[in-house]
């Protein structure tokens, strides 16, 4: 973050971005009943309540204590409550437990928001930030973002998992594509420079731009549909080990998957749910919440491979993406010359790169200005709940 | 229950218990806060609404369902969330899933305890239902006096689990008396009879009086008091594998346990946490959260035994008892000649009579009128969480 | 046991008695190869070189050790190694490790025992031994020969979970009555005494004779044949959930079983693994190898049930009993007016009386003189691996 | 492997390699009872008769059957035992259960390999071999091979984790280096060409040479040692969070980890199991059995890094290594071309391909002849029961 310039904003430009970034989680919650914040049927999965306490917490500990003089914490015991996983910063409770707790009520988490706001607004108002501090303020905002994101994969599962399947709202949520014919664009092989470059804000893991060798290669220029995925299906891509990796096989195996998550095969049909409710499976629309092992296998059932992130950057001016998540075949792992920062801070990326695979691209979930194709998403190669998807290369 | 004549009441007098039982459920809840009936902190713990529901899903089940001609449900999809253990009445969500369903609301299970108290009071002012339907609809009250008892247990642990440790009321709640002076109480040898005899309700657990020969012994006038439990930490009781049994022994060092259950040593100093918040421990109050082995393990400290069912309740005109459930050293069996009831009735409590100790007399949180000499409460040996205590015996 | 008064032996006799009973655990393991000694494929599943480890070590620390002075241990690490569960006499392995030790070796340990039997060979021969060293002595006996029973247990679960099936042995192991008709002995009300008289061994959990009323009841003079059970099966007894207890049900759910342990459908024949390998199942044989749960089950469905272990003792003189330890219905609890023994000897019984149900008689495995109608042997209600039978009452 | 030319040997000369490679395993296993043979302490650890048992396997089930007309198997039943994690070969047991087979016997298992090496002496000799089979021929001998090594990480794990700690032999097992001055080599940055190039064997996942841009690194001269590790431990290396990954974290609170496995500190010295027995730890010898997690926190506490595979192999020339397998920073993943073979034999590496960590060079265990500068060794990053070790670069 330190190579990374960002110019200064003016307070009234850095309050208004704050805001609107602030004021997108609280709508993102709105159709929410007070239960649904409550629950965490995964340990994966946090409550929306902890999700809207903890980008709180960030501002609150990272920006108001040690910088605004004079401020008061709205409850000291929160710190316990809302730590995510920033050792530096004190006990905090199991990411399992966070589910077993009924407070603080949501009407004290949105009044620790409005504290919390309140006092930014102040704060902000007074100017007396330097790069440093807006590098922060700005990595509170794209977290805060991150945890949007969140939201929306966490509420999906929250209300997927009930047996009532109670949609989220009846309106539209998501803008989706449809996907008709997949094209392979060829890249020649080459050294090619990745990483990000510019002087907008970036998280630290993106840094160090740095050049690569490709060999020559093709990738597709539209992700893998839900037709595509539903004909592994059928064609017994469950049951066929040879397409998956060893440890890919053992999850099938112990979990008993046969489709992506929140599908369902009713009487001879496959639906899925969608935050608007069960609905059928659109199979013109790109496969989603598959996960690493499955995303690999239907890859090799295709005779083909997924990209690695390099080839996925560098090919990425060539098509569209940002509807899914796309699983590529590159692990995460520091880029060279990655540096941590001191402090708590440092604690945002590194300590994570080890067995994580690279996601690459945004999702309908991403919110808006929080993509570039730089970006380095990660999760573990189990995961489903996120907007994932697949991108073919060969 | 077939043994167990109930006088016919009147459609009026059924009604007004009816009413007044399912009032107290409701009472119970209200200092709750929504996101409190909603969490489920350890699986034998329940969301205070999946009791709420499962109180009123037996007498939709049992009573208005096959006996309330034209009976519409209130929702078909509420058997699989509420109902229980019943294998006979089709699939259920498993118990340690109950906390992680935000729906259906709290609004909505109020409304559907609003539903079918309507039309039970449609259904009971018909005044069509003949002994056996009496003894059913008894048995729904009873079972949810039960409810309410676990209800003050669950909403205990849950607040009491709290990082946060919100009190539930800062009213009273319970009456409870303190102990002054324990005497003991001469039974002579010979042939008594235990089991139920009147006219009243009673579990069929308790039916089949049958004679007991029983040696001569003596039996304590009042429960253990929280010091001379406190003598008992202080003096290593935890710490000294010759008092426990051997499960018990596993479960100190399995879970690292050093007192009862909501004690926490605060500066050298014990407090424990009580539906009023945190408190100082009270001495001359009966020790209370305290199971089996830790009951067991105190008597073998202390030079004696825990009294069997049958020694309990053959002296139990002899001394006050109603405060605390107290541990007895005999496992949960069937009286001589216990016959199951058929059906999902039948399911009600044979069914448990294994690895379970039998509690005898009743707690603060009894509700009024559910108690009796002859009552058969059981746990497993390591629960902790209800309202439990010691009376000694030699 | 100080209730229990022995007559002094000679010390001839009892060197005879001490070499015959050590001498017949090297006979059970006499048709091992070197590594059936070695392995636990359960937890409940000692190693039979642990079992001879064990028994030796009995002599070690509780006989030679403290008495016969100038006694140099053989190894002080085998304490260690060969602790079971004697909380008082130091660290031990845990149970689930002892498979995972090659060292001692098999040759190692028959030393061990050969330098123990010398040793108290010289030390029996000196006489210098008091009522009460005697009846230690004794109960080092009696234990090596409830080892015994757990060594032909044991063997038969490691030879019978391998898949090449290997014969123990093609000889004749046990002696096996064929049952043709089954009758009802009645018995009539009252009180009956229960419990060891006598002058000879008894352990601790016998003694305490005492009086029980018992009602009028009826038992069989047989147990239940593989014929009987075969019926069971199926007629559907492992899939309807009424017959089971709720912990039994779970079990059968998760373990997926459908038979008796050792029981294999095998193109629609069943077999059963024996200690001469995989033979038709003999349908006259009394069932074997069921646990609790299938006891009380098959019970149920023949509209029957267990007998009280007092029942089961009132009666006994008027059937055979001896080739299956018959589950009762229950549970280990002490007797009135039971008291442990001090010291580690006093962990020999009482600590285990909780959540074990209550088995009488005596099986094929049991070494002869080593069972009385008094006798209470004791498992965990899930446990099938002993040779477990079944008596009905009614 | 296809892309893979071996030149034809004659059978005199691949009779001789086939037996001086097999003849190896069995002198490796020469100091073991029999009770070592058997033994499985955690699931990674395989009892060494299942590695000999499953090596030979390896020819009959892929040279002699297919291969060798009228073979006839030596038990069919020992593919169930002895096939590991071939899914295209039928049913197999479960790797944790390989302990609990006494059965096949020691004897039965070097029977077995005598019958397999007959039978591959007859059919070698008669020559009738071409490219493809005599590929998989020295794939059956390389494999053998890496069992060698894990034979000898797999007995150091039985016997060091024993209680007695019995030696391996007291004679010298392994040569190895001290280590006195760590110098740093320059490495320019620019394109280099990494994977395997030659007429030799390789596996599959070292084939695919290809380039890699690589910017200018400095590695060390020399693994790190003891005496650096310890450092690292005094320091609180193991205690302070910032040095780990948040994985590797996890590690340590739960496993309690204080220092390399078979480290123990005995009265405030440092000591460790060898083959040997318990030695004290020479300062001057490389760090071993160190995991990912270890490896990747003394980097970051030295403020340096480990190498990636293609920095590693890139700079082999330059300095000395082969004592000790280490830990790179890259994950196990496929070259640009990586390609599985069809059938059982396409199972050997690709599935691995997730979530594991490259180690390059090869320890004092790898046997003579099984050493590659191109050879990817890959394992779990929780894995220190290999003779791993650390390299730094920066």
């Amino acid at each position: 973050m330190e190579n990374n310039t960002i110019h200064l904003l003016t307070p009234e430009k850095l309050l208004q971005r704050y805001n609107s970034v602030r004021n997108h989680t609280e709508v993102i919650c709105k159709p929410l009943e007070i239960e649904d914040y409550v629950v965490q049927p995964i340990a994966d999965v946090s409550p929306p309540k902890w999700h809207m306490g903890h980008t709180t917490w960030f501002f609150e500990t990272f920006i108001l204590l040690p910088n605004f003089k004079g401020y008061r914490e709205f409850n000291p015991q929160y710190n316990f409550v809302f730590n995510s996983y920033y050792e530096s910063v004190g006990a905090r409770i199991l990411r399992t437990d966070r589910g077993n707790l009924s407070r603080p009520s949501i009407t004290d988490v949105y009044r620790y928001r409005a504290y919390v706001d309140e006092q930014m607004e102040v704060f902000l108002n007074k100017g007396l930030y330097d790069d440093k501090l807006l590098a922060l303020i700005e990595l509170g905002l794209n977290h805060e973002q991150q945890h949007q994101e969140l939201l929306y994969s966490d509420i999906k599962y929250i209300l997927g998992h009930n047996p009532l399947f109670p949609a989220y709202t009846d309106g539209n949520v998501f803008q989706e594509s449809l996907v008709d014919d997949i094209k392979y664009v060829d890249i020649n092989a080459g050294i090619y420079e990745i990483g990000y470059k510019g002087e907008g804000f970036c998280f630290d893991n993106e840094l160090g731009r740095h050049k690569v060798y490709l060999d020559t290669f093709q990738i597709a220029s539209s992700p893998v549909t839900n037709a595509e995925y539903l004909d592994f299906i059928i064609n017994g891509g469950y049951t066929d080990f040879r397409h998956w990796h060893s440890e890919g096989w053992e999850w099938v195996k112990q979990t008993g998957t046969k489709a992506p998550l929140y599908w369902h095969e009713v009487d001879n049909q496959w639906k899925y749910y969608t935050l608007n409710g069960i609905k059928d499976v659109d199979l013109l629309k790109p496969v989603c919440h598959i996960n690493f092992y499955e995303a690999s296998a239907f890859a090799s059932w295709k005779g083909m491979r997924l990209p690695t992130e390099a080839e996925w950057e560098v090919a990425s001016g060539l098509f569209n993406w940002g509807e899914r998540w796309e699983w590529t075949n590159s692990a995460y792992l520091p880029y060279p010359g990655f540096s941590k920062e001191p402090g708590a801070i440092g604690e945002y990326n590194g300590k994570f790169m080890v067995s994580q695979m690279v996601l690459r691209g945004a999702s309908v979930a991403t919110p808006a200005g929080h993509s570039r194709n730089t970006y380095r998403n990660f999760f573990h190669p189990k995961h489903q709940w996120q907007f994932t998807g697949i991108r073919l290369a060969k």
